[in-house]
């Protein structure tokens, strides 16, 4: 008779994926578009949520999960903005989980929103294994950080829509090569789109708003 | 009867604790200082160790041991420094575990060695919770990462001996409170020491020198 075995590592990620669907499926029959920020701490994932709650607010009834370790900092930021926040402390855990954003669905009125965008916790490695059933993934890293970061965390690029060069109000300080970033992110990924643009200037964020528009309308989900 | 239980994640961080002291008993019985660099990507770990190999090359026998997801550019990179690489290519994993770095002393000859330097992922989460048996931990964050790091990614600076804030030279272009950092690290880890510098002019880089030699005095592994 032959042994059979179950792998520990699939079933944690089979049960996550299949947790992701559960959240697609519930985000869509609310025609709720949902985005998930990954990158690193420091690149700027919720400085680009501050801006685009300002423009956006208006016209959109916009929700927030915030992911941290520890603190609600990032949440009282947002929170000034005029859209609805919810943190998540994950209490030292380094990325969210399908399961997580399940349970923060259960806490928002879903028959009032039209987008929720998710700030992941700021880590370039372990976001990268865990779908959380949203649009459109995307992946901010700032200049400062050096142009070897696609080619050194592929994993990250390879499954995420946008990546967004933050910070480029730096570039002539620094020795880094924005063109090779976007070579190697086209490399391992070449359906990967790219935007550069720096918070603190404002250059390209009109960009960023625009392809969230567009991706709302490409991603179509059904509307309640 | 009572029913007895295994907790799988206490028994993960168990096994890594007792390689670790074996990690620690094997370069003590060498007289080997050994030196755990963690920090984000891009904070500088590489630039960091490339200075420090071309200043103490010529004093001591150093090894560096280099972790990354899947690239071994950082490894070519300190090659050219004089000094022997070992690079560890962990495929995906988003931290080095005390039983890697067991593995990695195989491939070296301790009896010609004084000195590892220990190149971590470039992660600010995980990599705190898996003590690798060396002498001195070191955390390194960037200036334009922000001054929030500290207090958002407590636990990496909970265990850690050294706060090293890099790209010093940025901070006329930025606005980053850098005695925030420094009093968010203190009020967390009161006996953390805390060195700013950069790496692109050299300011503050005889600080850190210091620092390792000074620490290896302390450390005082038993000579073999």
């Amino acid at each position: 008779m032959s042994v059979q075995k179950i792998d520990v590592m699939t079933d944690l990620t089979e049960a996550n994926e299949r947790l992701a669907q559960i959240n697609k499926s519930r985000l869509d029959s609310h025609g709720i578009f949902a985005v998930n920020i990954m990158g690193t701490p420091g690149s700027g994932k919720t400085s680009l949520l501050e801006l685009t709650l300002d423009d956006l607010k208006d016209r959109y009834k916009i929700a927030v999960i915030e992911g941290d370790l520890a603190t609600s900092l990032d949440a009282e930021r947002l929170k000034k903005h005029g859209s609805e926040v919810l943190q998540i402390n994950t209490q030292g855990m380094c990325h969210l989980d399908a399961n997580l954003i399940n349970k923060a669905l259960d806490r928002f009125d879903l028959s009032k929103l039209e987008i929720i965008f998710i700030e992941n916790i700021g880590n370039l490695v372990c976001p990268a294994f865990f779908d959380l059933g949203v649009h459109r993934n995307v992946v901010i890293v700032s200049a400062p950080e050096g142009d070897d970061k696609p080619i050194k965390y592929p994993v990250m690029f390879r499954e995420t829509d946008l990546f967004i060069i933050n910070k480029t109000d730096l570039l002539p300080y620094l020795e880094v090569d924005v063109g090779r970033m976007k070579r190697d992110a086209k490399v391992i990924n070449p359906k990967i789109g790219i935007l550069e643009l720096s918070c603190k200037t404002g250059d390209g964020v009109q960009d960023w708003l625009g392809w969230v528009e567009e991706s709302m309308a490409q991603a179509e989900p059904r509307s309640n």
